[in-house]
C-alpha cells in the first residue's frame, strides 16, 4: 500500500469553530509518522478516527504554539494507554526541556522513552533513518528557528514472482538476495538471472513539509522533484505585505515553489482564519500550479510517485 | 444579574469525542474568572459562544495536563486578538516558569502583562480580593500540590428606592452613603432612615471549586454551607478502591462532602471516560445529597443564594 497522509489540521495562529492547528499524519508501512502537533490534536485524532498507538515519529517544525501545544497532551495521553515503545521526538532544542518541565511538575511518569533529535537551524540534515524511510530537516525562513522535513520512502525489495521461484524449486533461505536483485545460481550451475525471478519494486515518494516560511526560493534545493509538498499559503496575493512581514507565504508564491521545485503536487495549508472560502486559496494556486488540492483537515491523501499521475 | 458559571469542559484524564477536560467560567459583574484550562479549552469557549474577552482572571487548580495544558494556548490567543489588559493568574508556583519558557522559546510578545499569584499547597489563603468578589484557595489531597478554590461574591450597597429619593429631593451625591446603609440628614435636621430609601442588597453568593481530591472531610471547613459546591466524581462507588489508589473521589464521596458542609447545590465532574452514561453517577450522588446536578460542558448555571432554594 502507499503511503497515506492524514490532514489533522491546518489552520494557522488561532482556531476557529471549523479549522484547527497544524497536525498531520504519514503513514508509511504501518509506522506513523506525525509532523507538528497543535493544540487539541489528540481530538482531532479522535474526531477522524485515527490512532494515536504506531506514532513511531513526531517531527515539531518550530516552536509557535500552533505547531506544537497539542504534544504535551498527546504524550501523556499515550501514557495514561499504556504505550510501552519508544517515540521518537525531532523538533527544535528546547522542545526537550518544556516537555522536561511539564513532566516534573505534573508529576507525570511516562511509560515509554522519548529518543529527542533536536533539529539543525541552518543546514540540511539527515535525522533517522529506519528500514522504511528516512527524515530529513531542512532550514526555512520564519520568525524563529524553523525547519522543514523532508521524508523518504527507502528502496523496497524486488517484488517475487511466486510462480517462477516455485517451478525452480528455490528454497526460502534465497529470496532476502533475489529481492535485493541477485540471480540464483542452481545446484548444477545454471544461472537463472533475477529479472526472471523477480518484478520491479513500488516505487519510493518523496514528501516534503513547508510550513512556516516566508516566500524563499533558497529551499527550492532541498525540494526539487518531490512526489508531494506541502507549502505553507497563510494568506492571498492581496496580502503578500502582510505574509512578508510576518514570514508567511501567499498561495501563489507556493505554487511559484512548487513550480520551480517541479514537484507533482502541492498542498496547501496554514491558512490564515480570516478566510471563509478557502477555493479562494486554491484558484490562486492553481493558476501558477494546476497539481494543487487543498490540506484541508479530515482529508486523507495516497501518497502516489509523481510519474504515475504528473500532469504539468 | 446573578453570577452564571459556565462547564467548559469536565472530563478525566484523556479526552473522549464528546468530552473534554476540565475547565469553567464563573462570570460575576460582568468579569470573568476561569478555573482550570485543559487542552482545547479555547476550542470550546469558541463552540459554546463565551468570549475570552472580559476574563479577569485565571486560576489553575494544578498541573495535571487535564487543568492547564490549553492555558498557554489561551494567552496566546488572547495575544493575537490585541488584549491589553492584565490577566492575573493564579496557580502552583512551577505555573509561571511554565509559561515562561514557552513564551520565550516561541518569541511570543503577550500585548498585557500576566500578574501571577502562586498559591500555597499547605493552608487556606486570600489570593485575591476585587470590589465584587474575593478569591480563596484551600488545599486538597491529590497526587501532587493541588488546591480547591473558593470565589465569594462580596457585600453589594442597598437599592435606592428611585420614588423615596426623589420625593425628599436627595441630592445625587449622597446615594454612595445611602447604598452603604446609610440615613439622610435633610438641612432642617430631619432625619430619613436608611430603610425607607433603600432596599436589601441582592444576596451575595459564595462558589467552592474542588478538582481533584481524594475523599477528605478536613475539606468541609473550608467550604461550609457554600451556595453552590463544584466537587469532582470521577468514579462510581464500585471503584472506590481504585479511586482512593489516584487520589479521586467517587460520586457518592463527593455527595457526601456536600452533606456533610450543607451545601446549596452539588455539581460533579471530571467523569472518567469509561462512563458513557452520566446519569449513573447522578443518581449515586442523589442518593446522599438529592441537589446534585451535572456539570455537564456546555451546561450555563445560575448561581443563586442557597436559602432562595434550599430543598434539603
Amino acid at each position: 500500500m502507499n503511503p497515506t497522509l492524514y490532514i489533522l489540521g491546518s489552520n494557522s495562529a488561532t482556531p476557529t469553530r471549523e479549522r484547527h492547528p497544524t497536525s498531520q499524519i504519514l503513514k508509511i508501512d504501518n509506522q506513523k509518522i506525525m509532523i507538528d502537533c497543535g493544540e487539541g490534536t489528540q481530538n482531532q485524532l479522535l474526531k477522524f478516527g485515527v490512532r494515536h498507538t504506531g506514532i513511531s515519529h513526531i517531527c515539531i517544525s518550530h516552536l509557535h504554539g500552533d505547531h506544537y501545544f497539542g504534544l504535551i497532551g498527546l504524550l501523556s495521553t499515550m501514557s495514561l494507554s499504556g504505550r510501552k515503545e519508544d517515540l521518537h521526538l525531532i523538533g527544535p532544542p528546547p522542545l526537550k526541556e518544556i516537555i522536561d518541565l511539564q513532566i516534573l511538575h505534573g508529576g507525570i511518569h511516562l511509560n515509554f522513552e522519548i529518543v529527542f533529535y533536536p533539529t539543525q537551524p541552518d543546514a540540511k540534515s539527515l535525522v533517522i533513518q529506519t528500514k522504511s524511510f528516512e527524515i530529513i530537516s531542512f532550514p526555512l525562513k520564519h520568525r524563529i528557528h524553523c525547519t522543514g522535513f523532508l521524508i523518504h520512502e527507502l528502496p523496497k525489495g524486488r517484488h517475487i514472482i511466486k510462480s517462477e521461484v516455485e517451478k525452480h524449486n528455490i528454497p526460502f533461505v534465497y529470496y532476502n538476495s533475489l529481492k535485493a536483485g541477485s540471480d540464483f545460481t542452481a545446484s548444477d550451475g545454471t544461472i537463472i538471472p533475477n529479472k526472471q525471478l523477480t518484478e520491479d519494486p513500488t516505487p519510493t515518494i518523496k514528501y516534503a513539509f513547508c510550513s512556516d516560511t516566508i516566500f524563499d526560493p533558497e529551499i527550492v534545493k532541498y525540494i526539487h522533484k518531490v512526489d508531494v509538498l506541502y507549502h505553507e499559503a497563510t494568506f492571498m496575493k492581496n496580502q503578500e505585505d502582510r505574509a512578508k512581514l510576518y514570514f508567511h507565504s501567499t498561495a501563489e508564491q507556493a505554487a511559484t515553489i512548487a513550480k520551480m521545485a517541479e514537484v507533482g503536487q502541492l498542498f496547501i495549508g496554514h491558512f490564515s482564519s480570516r478566510y471563509d472560502n478557502l477555493n479562494l486559496l486554491l484558484e490562486e494556486s492553481k493558476t501558477i500550479f494546476e497539481n494543487t488540492y487543498l490540506a484541508e483537515e479530515g482529508k486523507s491523501f495516497e501518497i502516489i510517485k509523481a510519474a504515475n499521475y504528473l500532469t504539468i
